[in-house]
């Protein structure tokens, strides 16, 4: 059975708990439980971290070694400088995708780059929650590829 | 009914008819069939343009005012340097997807830059074919929103 | 007599064709309808086109040298990269008025610059579309001078 | 009764005093002239201040807020780096129009940026002493608008 | 009662504790007592950390959103590339005010950026263990006025 | 007795002079008074200026070596680009402090720099008139250290 | 028998027909006459192609799949900023030569940058119509090599 | 005894367990095996210490002033960004050495840069694993000069 | 007779009054006395004027258009960013020759641009007082060429 | 008789002596004899030199002065940062041509720029061994037209 | 039996020769007598060059074709612009290391670029005259490696 | 007696050799004796070198360190590139005098810079020969001062 690792960055343990007027009140709760049963009709298992630690997500990379065949990481603000986590990526070589709630090509200058892009599959960027989905799919989409 | 436009940017047209040993045998009119098809089961209609010319793809856009919903657009390499599509695109004020076969922020510095994307809602880049349905399913679940 | 030719750039077809109650009703036409008029008062007889096409902007140019005196343009998104469009310009050495609607020293940098701007007599920016009547008639005195 | 002041900038005293057979014998006084003659034609009084002091400058404007409807201002060599000039007109908030005599986007890189431009009305440049009046003109018809 | 988040970043748990001949014996405890005293006299109560972790420094950002009315922050070095950081303090909507021992607009270039500053109220800096005295009466100022 | 000369910079004579609804109506005078009384609180005298002219500021920099013990600045545009000023301030060798009422971390990239800021003792940005405030304490508690 | 084409980009069209005393008389046609001249000596039949249309000019080097076995190409101002026109020549894999009248690195900072040079086989510039023939020739001799 | 510090920054854990064809299968177990072989030869003692942390190296660092006379540091991806590991080397006032597997002079534009080189001794880079052994050779022999 | 102005910029006024166990004790004085008295072997009359606002050189610049054959500048900081001093010094057509009493390109980076430079006919720095008496002999030996 | 100098810069006496396997085997003297040969099918007298010293670069351009009617250099490495050779080749004032055996404008970043091309009639590069035939043929050309 | 070649490029002549009370008195003769002992250890001869000009530093290395398995190369001020050099080194073939006495990453932003780095096996800097030992080290480690 | 070594650069041997009717008929010959009989009068011994090669310039530099007291160096285009050659003043601890025919500063933006500035006294540039002199009278004051 195919297994992914969902890996959510700095800050996104805050989604949908303030100004929900606002930002909406869609919790990381959500989004995981959505994720989860979009994962269930293509008999997909999914693992589930979010950390504020560069080193902690670093750790959480390496450990997919041996235990998830694909990785959907939306690095939040380490997007635009963690080399340490572009390595980490690298060195596992396991396909990862890359996703983002705002479109982040649309937003401030520093935002427009990121680090990690290099090394994953793709990047998918704007689309809000529904980005993680676009990138669930992608990488399902990707994993059964043959000669992948 | 819900109408999207799907426009191919410049040199799109060759795809799949050199060296298919390399970069495979799918041509654009089998991404559009398959589009299509993807696009039914959404009961979304679908209108092709490819142009190597900016000029038509303006025009294009132009006429989607009166005839789409939506945008699905791969601007080629014209990402890079058409403030006159982006311009095109923001005054239409029709929602539009960015979407690109290969994975542009991995590429040459001058490719990582999309003067298109501060206008649309979002990008997808690096799933070979796949991003156009990617971009597809993104593009209806905005429409699908309330409020949109 | 006196002739002119008045070119407008990419998107401009679109003016006040669009949520006129944010950018008002003015449409390309009145414009055209109000310089004739202003024209007129001056014994000068005007030529326009609009394209969204770098390349018949630049056919049009080309054609002026023989039957333009003066050529009025509002290059719109190709004055901050066509290249070709500035070299059309100082080929034929007619003698040209840059105008743009919006003030294009005050918004994205991109923006600020103008290739075009280098090989035209000056350049009119900011003033909505009495930027095109300071225009022509900054290129109707020019055309006055002695020895021009 | 509208009331405008015009600024000159630095060093625009000496225009028409040297070199007559190169830069012509228009001064200073003679472009006052031709402008309280345009103003009177729409029932406008000017109020004319050179200055090579930046400090002066700022302090013309400043006293404009009690004694004029709009500015009309060629800051000379200023336009490229008085931040203090920019802040004074943004102060006081009279709609102002930004002038000069030679096309500044054809001559060296650093005269190609003004501080100033972003919060004035609108720039002319490039057609000798006419770009006044070309400018007075674009004050007036602003101050005609309603709503402003 | 006010509450007020003390944070120190990286590095700063050495202070006083080397070289005190050069750098003075003045310790982040003594500075933490301080600013207890001054607290007192304003009836605010004052909650301390210091780590070397950003993900550590993230948390508890978080968690001031139930805790604290107000941030008083030292980022030290991750002053000038700690997006997530700067994100944190912009995602719990609470007032914060950012310190630094030394001047650090007299330093290398790099030290001169601040990516946190835009999402501060404001910024201190130079005046050695004065700064944190001075931050938090700017930040009680400020939680005082009426509105905030 | 300490005597400390407060600076205030091109265009701040405005203060609370334009739309209070807006900017409050805090004038400078206002902003003196409260100086004054805080001042009187620790037996410091000050002395005021406010000048929109570089030279004028520069000027009585200069006699501060006589008649001051501390300087207390906000010069406003010109901390962007008066190297002139820069070198007063470093000439006279007298402490001086850096004040801003707005947070000009936070606002265009071209007010990020000071060219001031790296003679100063240190640089307060963000508070408001409380700035002033801040920046006083600052230099009074930067007096009394021994040695000093 | 080989087949070459020969494209001439924007403005080339204008060649020879104005100020003959300073620019020359020799027209384009003039030398598309000699290379054909040139071209019959080594057995090798051309075409040609002059377009100020940059989609045109990508879909007539799309063509040349077809009917051609090398390129001949002065891409004008485009050899700028055409990344479309480089993605066209990378994409039909013919070899291509790529010529420029004046010497372009002589010449303003922006004309020095080609886009398309990184995929053509080499350049040659500065020559005048000359320029053309060496271009033919380089591109004769690279044909002719085993192996190609 | 002299004692010094190894450490071990982000991803290094991962060395020789993957891909051995390919990277060889030397682990860090390896490493520092024979480091410390070198070590006893000069009666040096070792302490190890791998993390992906950037907060736990700088902890490492500080406890280093009392445990420490060297530190031989390899900060893997964070030598190009983590100015709080420079700063925690430069406040603890021991002398280290930086080292890199792979030469990062060679690589990306992004790695040539080191923050944490201004404040060691000296760097080392290329030797693969023998890197270590270089530096601690050189750590040792600057240990022993009369004066450190 | 010739007569040559001699301008001294801002803070130069200062010279040799503030430690002069490190600065010597020449003042501005003394120095136009050794200028005078070496002006009287070539028989050259000298006029001085020191000032720290710029709109005042300027002014003084342009009397110079009747009262001096050459000037002799020490621009002070407005070397750095005076562009309305380059105009006065470029629109008046005196010989002028720019001075500087410590090494300007040995110095901090924004130090070595002079944009008052390029329109003098050359620059001497870093010979503390004897930068003015070579920038003196400089000058006459420049005015007594034929032909100037 | 027309007499031309060949100047091969440093690192060219390699050619064909290594690996030839991979660069073939031609070398310099196999060039330099069909340079030859070519030069006497027009009457041309060929001088060849190599160096990889830049001064004897320098001398050798500086005796052409009378010993050579046309210069074809292949500057090697010194094409990227050799002032020197440039100001050489300028003050000769006999015509040159720069020619480069790979593409310098598909390399690196740094081989794109020429610092001699400006002073040189033009540039042929990529072309391999042939870029000095192309070269050769070129300066010949130049040479025949009148006036030159 | 291996063979190596020493090089020391521009200004390293005068080490150990002035100041030595600064410098200390260690010559370049010293050096070579030290890293001749530690070579006889391992069995390796030494070649010394020192040289000031490029082009023999190039042509010693060209010689080394024939004459060493392996150059250890100190390039002194060359680091930092010589592509000749680079070129030299990548031509033939032949491993080499690159030194420094001082820690060139810790000095101006100018000599923290060695454009020598990307073409040798790595690079040691900042140990003083041991950098040359452990270079020495380093290659002969590397020529023992099996497949080089 | 006092020594001094004057250095002319790259190309200057070329000095009044080429277009007298342009550049004058001065050579550096008799630029020398000019300077010959300047030096007498002050009872100061000359020595003259020209090369165009930079090694050659250094090795020079390094004698004077037994034979000059001082040097008056022209390095020509070397001015802008040559670290070597700085490297070499900085190591002699000769006081040295950088002078230039044309003033550097008025010319191509690469010509402004030089590298070996900060590591001399003072830079003359502009005075066509009589820079020299300049130089040599600035050599003279400096070495006459107490203390040198």
């Amino acid at each position: 059975m195919v297994r992914i690792l969902v890996i959510h960055g700095p800050n996104l343990n805050l989604l949908g708990k303030r100004e929900p007027e606002i930002y909406g009140t869609t919790t990381l709760a959500d989004i995981n439980r959505q994720l989860s049963e979009l994962a269930k009709q293509y008999s997909v298992e999914l693992d589930f971290i979010q950390s504020n630690h560069e080193g902690e997500i670093i750790d959480r990379i390496h450990t997919a070694r041996e235990s998830a065949d694909g990785i959907l990481i939306n690095p939040g603000a380490y997007t635009h400088y963690s080399i340490a986590i572009r390595d980490a990526l690298s060195a596992v070589s396991i396909p990862a995708v890359e996703v983002h709630l705002s479109n982040i090509h649309a937003r401030e200058e520093f935002r427009k780059q990121s680090v990690v892009a290099p090394v994953v599959i793709g990047q998918i960027s704007g689309f809000g929650e529904h980005s993680y989905a676009l990138g669930l799919l992608a990488l399902i989409e990707h994993l059964k590829r043959p000669g992948t």
